[in-house]
């Protein structure tokens, strides 16, 4: 099931189930902005240069996997994880299964795993989630499983 | 016991043993610069504005947990995890146990914790690291456990 969000609807902890989907919009991946991101974040010569990038394990330029990470979550924050006050992270696994090249187009797909309510705050719960980043050609390139709080509608 | 790694100096996998540990440089977390990585891609109101952020479970600006896992990116690489050949993480997991907050001085501890020659790949090993960003009163801000590639000495 493919969750249709309407613009604006925000999903409470109650309003969540298990396998329950989302889709997020698109993301281009401009090479300069893979360039300024590395230099800023992750300054190696694979990020940063088509030349040194060959001879590398990566055969050529690829995002840093904390670009690919930011971008998979501001697709999360602008659509794709539609949680009420927002997406706020408790921890995550991130595995990065192919590079992210110039040119790419991400998306991310991301499905409930678990709701958990709290037992100590009424008004919050733990929701489990994996949000697949995949590219044009539909190839994975992170698997992001995270810890995310849910809030009920009654929350403050 | 605490490495002391001359300038330049590089690890490959044969210099590498469990309990190794590395220091990193600092970075200071600079209000403009949150606010501007959250703009870009964690556009949420308690990473963008002051008087948003109050009534939320931050309880006041904070820095995207995004933003804390580049610069400590960034810490690693300019020296805190002195690696030949580079950092190419192959996934990890992280906790995020207190926001990064304006005004904030990060650094980066890290310890190996598993040296695993491939069997595959003779120029190749997966090194298991542990680092741990702390701010400047000590307190962990978060905690990175990752697999990062190392390579052999003879590697071309």
């Amino acid at each position: 099931m493919n969750q249709i969000v309407e613009a604006c609807q925000r999903f409470y902890l109650e309003d969540l189930q298990v396998g329950q989907r989302f889709t997020s919009d698109c993301c281009h991946m401009n090479e300069d902005r893979i360039k300024a991101f590395a230099a800023e974040f992750d300054p190696q010569p694979f990020h940063l240069d088509h030349a040194a990038s060959r001879t590398t394990v990566f055969g050529g330029l690829a995002a840093s996997g904390w670009h690919t990470a930011a971008v998979a979550m501001r697709l999360l924050v602008t659509g794709g994880l539609p949680l009420a006050h927002g997406i706020i992270g408790l921890g995550c696994e991130l595995e990065w299964a192919k590079p992210t090249r110039p040119g790419d187009t991400l998306r991310v797909e991301t499905e409930v795993l678990e709701v958990l309510p709290s037992r100590s705050k009424p008004n919050q719960g733990v929701v489990r989630v994996r949000s697949t980043t995949f590219n044009q050609d539909g190839e994975s390139v992170q698997v992001f499983k995270g810890k995310v709080l849910g809030f009920r509608r009654q929350a403050t």
